[in-house]
C-alpha cells in the first residue's frame, strides 16, 4: 500500500540507465535554475528604495547610480561563473572552487553557507509567495503556515518526480513572470517616451540631499545586492545538463544574467521616474503596474505571475541544494546517504531533508521569514567572496593564456562580494550575527563525521593483515517462554547447527513458577539442559543480560562463539503486533548492541 | 541516561514481593477513590438549577424533591455496589457482574463504556479544574490547553511511581475540600436558624408553576444524577485495598456515600434558601461561599480547595482505569500487555495509555471537554444499570439467605439508572448519540482482539502433535558491500557452523562493477561461492530478496533450512547510526516478515 501511494506520488521507479533522459535542456533549465534570481526583482529594487527614504524621498535619485553598481557586480559575478563553469566542468560551484584553491576549510565555509542557504531560500520564499497570496485573498490569512507547508509538499513531490518533470511544471510560470515584466517596462517606458508621465515625480540625478552618507549609500547597495542571491546555482548543477554541458551551462548563465539585468534596470528605472515610495502594504512592482496599468486584468497578471515565481524561486534550492549535497557527502563530510539516486534518480536523500528542514524554518517562524533575508543575503556572499578568491588564486597559480583578464574578474567580483558581505555585517549585525555561530558548529560537524567515516574506513580495511580470532565452537543461547510450537521451531533449528551446548533460558516472575516449568521441561525435552532465572523486577532483558554475560564469558576462554537464538511469531496481519509483547526486538537491541553476541531471529509464520 | 530520568521521576524500580506495601488503608483510600464522586458536589446541585431555570427561578424548589430522589437513586446504588463488593471481592466492578450473570456481550458494553469513561474522566475533570484556576489568573487563559496537559502528565507521573505515594500527596486536598464545604454548609445552616438569611428568597416548597412539566423534571434528575458519577470506583479498585479488602472496600463505600450524602443535600439546601441563580460565570458553590462569608479568605479557600479537587478527580480514573483494564486483558479483550505490572508495581501501561488517550482529547477539544459531560453521565449509567441487573439476576438464580431484600435493592437501583439513562438518550440526544456508534465499535474490536489471541494460542499449543518439518541441512547466505574486516568476521562465522552451504551475495549497482569485484573476491575467499547481482532501480532489497526466494525455493525441497547472516558494525556512539545506512535493519525486516528464512545478525563492534 505504501509502494503504491508513493508510486502515485512520484512516478514509477526509473532504470538507472534512463539517467541521460533526466537531464535538462538550456531553456527548461533557465527556467527552474533561474526563478530565485529572477524573482529577487519583485523584491530587489524595493529594498534600495527603503533604505533611501531614511533620508528623504528627494534621495531616490541614488538608485540609479546604485543600481549602476549592482549592475557591475552582477557583470563581475557572471563572468567569474563563467569562467568557474568551464574550470570545474562537474559542477560544486563555490564549494569545489573554494576547496580546491583555498584549503578545505575555506571550502566547508562555503559549503556549509550554501547548504543553509538554500534551506533559507526555501523558506523564504515560499512564505513570501502564501503572502502573497494570502493578501489578495485575506480570509485565507490564518492558514499560512499551513499553505506555506502544502507548498512546501508540493515542491518536494515534484522534485522527487524528477528534474525534468518539475522543469515541465515549472517552466511557464517563470517565462510569464519575464513575459509579464517585460511588458510593464516597455509600456512604462513607452509612456514616459511620449510623454504620458509627468516628468516632475522625480528629483532629478545629481540634486544635493542633505544627511546622505556613505554608511546609507553602502547599506543601500547591499540591500539591492540582494537581488543576486542565486545565480551561483547554475555552477552547482552543471552534471543536470544535457551535454555538452558547460557550455550549455555557461549560455544559460550569460542569458540570465541579461534577463536579470534588463528587468532590474527597467524596474528601478520606472519606480524612479514615477517617483514610487515604498509602502508596507503594497508592493513596488505593484505600484507601478497599477500607475501604468489602472486596476486592470494586466495589473492582476502581474500580480499572479509575481506571487507565484516567488514560491518557484524556491524550486532553485531543490536543484541545487541535493547536488552541493552529494559533493559534500562524496568528501565525506555528510552522511553517505546523501549520494544516493532515488526511485527516479533525484537525489531523494537531499530533496527531502530540504523539504523537512524549510518546513521546520516555516514553523519556527510562523511563517514571518522575511526575518531571515539578511541571513540569507549574508550566507550567499559569504561563498561569492570565496569562490571568486579561489578563482583568483587559480589564475596566480597556473597562469593560463589571457590569464591577467580573467584575474581582473575575478578580482572585481571578490572584492565588490567581500565589501558587500562587511556592509551586511556592520550595517544589519542584529540579524546576521548568528552566522558567526552556527558556521563554526556546522563545520565543527563537518569535521567530526569526517572524522568518523575516516576512522570507521580504518577498521574495516583489510590492509591491517591482523588475524581474525578463529572460532573454536559455538554456544547457542535460546530464551524460552513456554512449551509451544515456537519454541519447539527454535530447538530444532538450533540443533541443525550442530553446536557444542544448547542453553534453553526461562526467565519466571513468580516463585513456584520456576520448579512447575522445569518438570515440564524435562518431559518434553529432557536432552536439552534448561536455566531457569527468577527476575525481581519482572523484566526479561536484565536478567537475561546478566546470563549472556556469564557464558560468553565462558566462552572465549576457549574461544566460542555465543549465538542467541530468538523465537519469534509473526502475525498474518500489521496490527496484531500491537497485541503482543515485542520483547524480542528489546532482546535483540540490548544484546546487539552492548554484547558480543550474534543474534538469530527465527521466524515462525503464524498462519491465522 | 533514560533509565536515569525515569528514576528521579519515578523512583527506583520495586521487587514484585513489595506489593503488600502497596495497599491502601480505609483513609488514603478513600481520599483517591472518592476524589471523582466528592468533587461532582461541585457541579451536580448546580445542573439541577439550570434545568429549572429554564421554567423560571420560582420553580427553583424542585430542586429539593429532585436531590431527594438523587439520594434514594445513591443509597441504592451504595447498598447495592456493597452487595457487589462482597459478592466479587476481587474487583471488577460492573464489567465483572455483567459479564458473569448477563454474558459476555453485556460485560464488554459495561467495560466499555467505563473504560472510555475513565479517559472521559481525567479529560473533563483536569480540564475543568484548569478552567477555575485560569479564571482566578485570566493572564493564564492562553495556557489552557498547555496547562491542562501538565497536570495530566504530573498525574500521571504521581500514579507510575505507585498507588500508595499518590495516595499520600493526594489526601489533604480531598479531605480539606470535603472540611470547607462542611465548614460552608454549617456556618450557612447556622445563619439560617440564627434567622441571619431572609426567608423571603425562595418560593416556598410546593408553590404551584406554571410549565413545569415531567420531561423538565426528568431531565434535572438526570443532570442531577451526574453528581453520582464515580461511586463504582471502589469496586473496581478492591484489589488496591489492605486485607481484609472486601470488608474495608465496602466501609470506605459507605463512608463515601454518607459523604457525598451530607455534601451534596447541604448545598442543594443552601442554593434554595439562598435564591441562588445559575450563572455564566459564577458557580452556585462560589455564590453560597460569597453569600456566607463574603470575599474573605475562608471563601478562597472554598474556592482553592474546589479547584483543586477537580483536578484530582481525574485521579479516580487513574485508579480505576488500569484495574479494568487488567480484568478486559486477562479475558483477552485488550492486548496482554495491560497485565504486565511496570518498575512500580502498578500497571503502568493502563496508566501511560490513559494519560496518552486524554491528553489527545484534550487537545482534540482544545480544553473545552465540557461538552463532553452528558457523554461521560451516559457512560456511567449504563454499566450501573447492567450492574445491577446483573445483581438481580444472581438473587434470582442463587437465592441465598435475605435474597428478597438484595434482590428489591438492586432491583430499585437497576430501575433508576435505567430511567436516568433514558431519559439522557431522549433529553440530550444530540450530545450522546455518539455512544450508540462508538460502542458498537469497541466491542466489535474487543471480540477481534480475542479471536486473534484464540487463534495464536491454537497453533502454539503443543497438543496439536502435528510433528514439525525435520532439518536435514543448511544453506547459509551472506550479503556482502565489499572486502572488509566485518564481512571477514561473518565468513568465519557462517563457516563455523558447517552448513551444507555458503553463498555470498554482493549487489552491484554499475555495470562493470560486477566483474571487478569477482576477481578481487576470487583471491580473497576462493573457497566461498560469490554470487553478484545487478540492480537496476538501485535497491539491495528487491534482488536480494528474489535471489533468496529462489535459494529457499531450492532449499526446501531437500529440507534445508536458509540463514541469511547479515554481517552489521555497530559504532561506538549512538549519533554514528545516522551516517550509515541502516539497510541491515531493512533487509531484516523485509526478509522476517515476508519470507521463511532466519535472519542472523552477527555484529562487530567498532573500537573508535
Amino acid at each position: 500500500m505504501f509502494s503504491s501511494i508513493k508510486r502515485f506520488l512520484i512516478g514509477r521507479p526509473l532504470k538507472s540507465d534512463a539517467l541521460g533522459e533526466q537531464k535538462l535542456n538550456k531553456t527548461k533549465a533557465l527556467a527552474i535554475l533561474s526563478s530565485d534570481a529572477l524573482s529577487s526583482v519583485a523584491y530587489g529594487p524595493e529594498q534600495i528604495l527603503i533604505v533611501l527614504i531614511t533620508v528623504s524621498a528627494a534621495a531616490f535619485w541614488y538608485s540609479i547610480p546604485i543600481a549602476v553598481g549592482v549592475l557591475i557586480l552582477l557583470t563581475a559575478l557572471i563572468l567569474s561563473y563563467r569562467q568557474i563553469i568551464f574550470a570545474y566542468p562537474h559542477g560544486g560551484g563555490a564549494y569545489i572552487v573554494s576547496k580546491t584553491n583555498l584549503g578545505i576549510n575555506p571550502g566547508l565555509i562555503a559549503g556549509g553557507s550554501l547548504l543553509v542557504d538554500y534551506i533559507l531560500t526555501v523558506a523564504v520564499s515560499v512564505s513570501a509567495g502564501t503572502d502573497a497570496i494570502t493578501s489578495a485573498f485575506p480570509g485565507l490569512h490564518d492558514y499560512n503556515v499551513v499553505i506555506a507547508i502544502i507548498f512546501v509538499i508540493f515542491l518536494t513531490l515534484l522534485n522527487l518526480r524528477g528534474v525534468t518533470e518539475s522543469a515541465a511544471v515549472l517552466a511557464y510560470p517563470v517565462y510569464l513572470f519575464v513575459l509579464a515584466l517585460f511588458i510593464l517596462i516597455g509600456v512604462g517606458i513607452y509612456n514616459i517616451a511620449t510623454g504620458e508621465v509627468q516628468p516632475n515625480l522625480h528629483t532629478p540625478v545629481g540634486t544635493p540631499i542633505a544627511g546622505i552618507s556613505l554608511f546609507i549609500l553602502l547599506r543601500a547597495f547591499a540591500s539591492g545586492s540582494s537581488a543576486l542571491t542565486g545565480i551561483e546555482a547554475i555552477s552547482n548543477a552543471i552534471p543536470n545538463f544535457k551535454d555538452p554541458a558547460p557550455n550549455n551551462a555557461a549560455k544559460t548563465l550569460t542569458a540570465m544574467g541579461i534577463l536579470l539585468a534588463l528587468l532590474f534596470s527597467g524596474i528601478v528605472y520606472l519606480a524612479y521616474y514615477y517617483g514610487i515610495t515604498p509602502l508596507a502594504e503594497v508592493t513596488v512592482v505593484s505600484q507601478i503596474a497599477e500607475e501604468t496599468f489602472g486596476r486592470n486584468a494586466m495589473y492582476f497578471f502581474i500580480q499572479g505571475t509575481t506571487a507565484l515565481i516567488l514560491i518557484l524561486a524556491a524550486n532553485t534550492g531543490y536543484s541545487a541544494f541535493p547536488l552541493l549535497a552529494v559533493n559534500l557527502a562524496n568528501d565525506k563530510f555528510i552522511p553517505r546517504m546523501f549520494t544516493f539516486r532515488g526511485d527516479r534518480l533525484g537525489y531523494s536523500n537531499g530533496i527531502i531533508s530540504l523539504g523537512i528542514s524549510s518546513i521546520l524554518l516555516i514553523i519556527a517562524f510562523k511563517g514571518h521569514t522575511e526575518q531571515l533575508i539578511p541571513l540569507y543575503a549574508v550566507g550567499v556572499f559569504i561563498p561569492f567572496t570565496l569562490s571568486q578568491t579561489g578563482m583568483m588564486v587559480k589564475w596566480i597559480r597556473e597562469k593560463p593564456k589571457g590569464w591577467v583578464t580573467k584575474l581582473i574578474i575575478n578580482s572585481t567580483g571578490a572584492l565588490i562580494s567581500f565589501v558587500v558581505t562587511i556592509v551586511f555585517f556592520l550595517t544589519k549585525f542584529a540579524q546576521v550575527w548568528s552566522v558567526l555561530v552556527f558556521l563554526p558548529i556546522i563545520i565543527y560537524i563537518f569535521h567530526r563525521i569526517r572524522k568518523h567515516y575516516d576512522a570507521v574506513g580504518d577498521q574495516l580495511r583489510i590492509t591491517t593483515c591482523e588475524p581474525s580470532v578463529p572460532i573454536e565452537g559455538n554456544v547457542i543461547v535460546v530464551p524460552v517462554s513456554g512449551i509451544t510450537h515456537v519454541v519447539e521451531n527454535s530447538l530444532n533449528y538450533a540443533k541443525s547447527l550442530n553446536p557444542e551446548r544448547i542453553i534453553a533460558v526461562y526467565v519466571a516472575f513468580e516463585r513456584g513458577d520456576e520448579k512447575k516449568f522445569e518438570e515440564k521441561w524435562k518431559q518434553w525435552q529432557p536432552d536439552i539442559r534448561l536455566v531457569t532465572l527468577h527476575s525481581h523486577y519482572r523484566s526479561i532483558i536484565q536478567p537475561l543480560t546478566k546470563f549472556v554475560d556469564t557464558v560468553e564469558h565462558k566462552a572465549s576462554e576457549s574461544n566460542y562463539r555465543v549465538t542467541v537464538l530468538i523465537p519469534q511469531f509473526i502475525p498474518k496481519k500489521g496490527w496484531h503486533n500491537f497485541l503482543h509483547n515485542q520483547s524480542s526486538l528489546l532482546i535483540r537491541a540490548f544484546l546487539l548492541y552492548r554484547r558480543n553476541v550474534v543474534v538469530t531471529t527465527v521466524p515462525y509464520h503464524l498462519k491465522k
